[in-house]
């Protein structure tokens, strides 16, 4: 419950992570988008399908890009997802340490960002070409995000699973003073979705 | 969600707080509890009237007797609720400070406990005489009380509310290694409700 668990390179979205994301396994947009068939539709696959409309980049930090620490030690990490990765977008990847981008099969080239989540979110809406930008994490990168008040929303879906330790989303983060609101709440039998954006001044 | 704002003298659960407790005020066993008609029923009534049934005595935190900090410097202070509390029972109010017991009207009376948490459970299960210990808050009660393996079962309402800043419930606390394990979800356009309880060893 906004908390995301201590990951290992066994265990990408950390240990007992992959239960946070099972609402989204069964849909069929989600199954649509990895290359496989069936799942449900309802208000969990209008999420995903809408979360995946309209991008045209995405953010991530390096913890989401791989286990890696530190200098790269050569090239040979490609990410978690393949030669194929989810995105078909240029992803634009939070680093300290400088890298030749990288270009995958199915329109997703990796980009290394070495100054900053402003420069990231520069280059990827130049990139996006009017569409939107979508951040995907890990806490610190949207952390970063949220305050500096560079997300017009952010989607939660708030799942019945403890995890015991890991990143706090809102920890430290006063999102009111930020300028956010709960805009929308809608729950389903396998999570409950709230809607977080900018009020209009 | 899961995080308890601000408490002032002016705003008893903190600025911003009663928005947490929205979907039980407009529930009808909360509303006969305090002495009103109406209401709703359905799963948010199940969870307050439910919450309520088999209580035998309270154990709360000082912050949530009151706002007065250090030394009672007098008698007068006698709780948020007038002199008819909602608690009908024996109140444990842990505190560094002794003071005498404050016998209320309804059955309700507030005992004042200076040695700690399992104490103030250990005083409450006798005068429960076989019925439940509720435990009402705040914050560091619930946590020290979860830490301490002292609570059976866990009732969490997650509500579409930012708060902005506060205590939070899950901070420093891995409910997993303490052994709890989430068993219900169960939610509804006002609330999802999240029961966390003992896994059976």
């Amino acid at each position: 419950m906004a908390l995301v668990p201590t990951r290992t390179s066994k265990n990408p979205v950390g240990v007992g992570g992959h239960r946070m994301h099972e609402w989204a396994f069964a849909t069929s947009s989600w199954r649509r988008m990895h290359g496989q068939q069936g799942g449900r539709s309802g208000i969990d696959d209008d999420f995903v399908s809408r979360a995946d409309t309209n991008i045209g980049a995405w953010v991530i930090g390096r913890n989401m890009f791989g286990p890696v620490r530190g200098p790269w030690p050569d090239e040979l990490w490609r990410g978690w997802w393949g030669e194929n990765p989810p995105y078909h977008t240029p992803v634009f990847v939070l680093t300290h340490h400088a890298r030749n981008p990288i270009e995958m099969a199915g329109g997703t080239t990796f980009h290394f960002v070495t100054d900053g989540i402003r420069s990231a979110l520069r280059r990827a809406a130049e990139a996006a070409q009017g569409r939107d930008v979508r951040i995907g994490g890990g806490v610190a990168t949207v952390q970063s995000c949220l305050r500096a008040g560079l997300v017009d929303e952010t989607h939660l879906a708030v799942v019945p699973v403890l995890l015991g330790s890991g990143d706090n989303l809102f920890q430290g983060l006063d999102l009111l003073q930020l300028g956010y609101r709960c805009t929308h709440y809608r729950p389903t039998p396998s999570a409950a979705h709230i809607m977080i954006a900018k009020a209009v001044p």
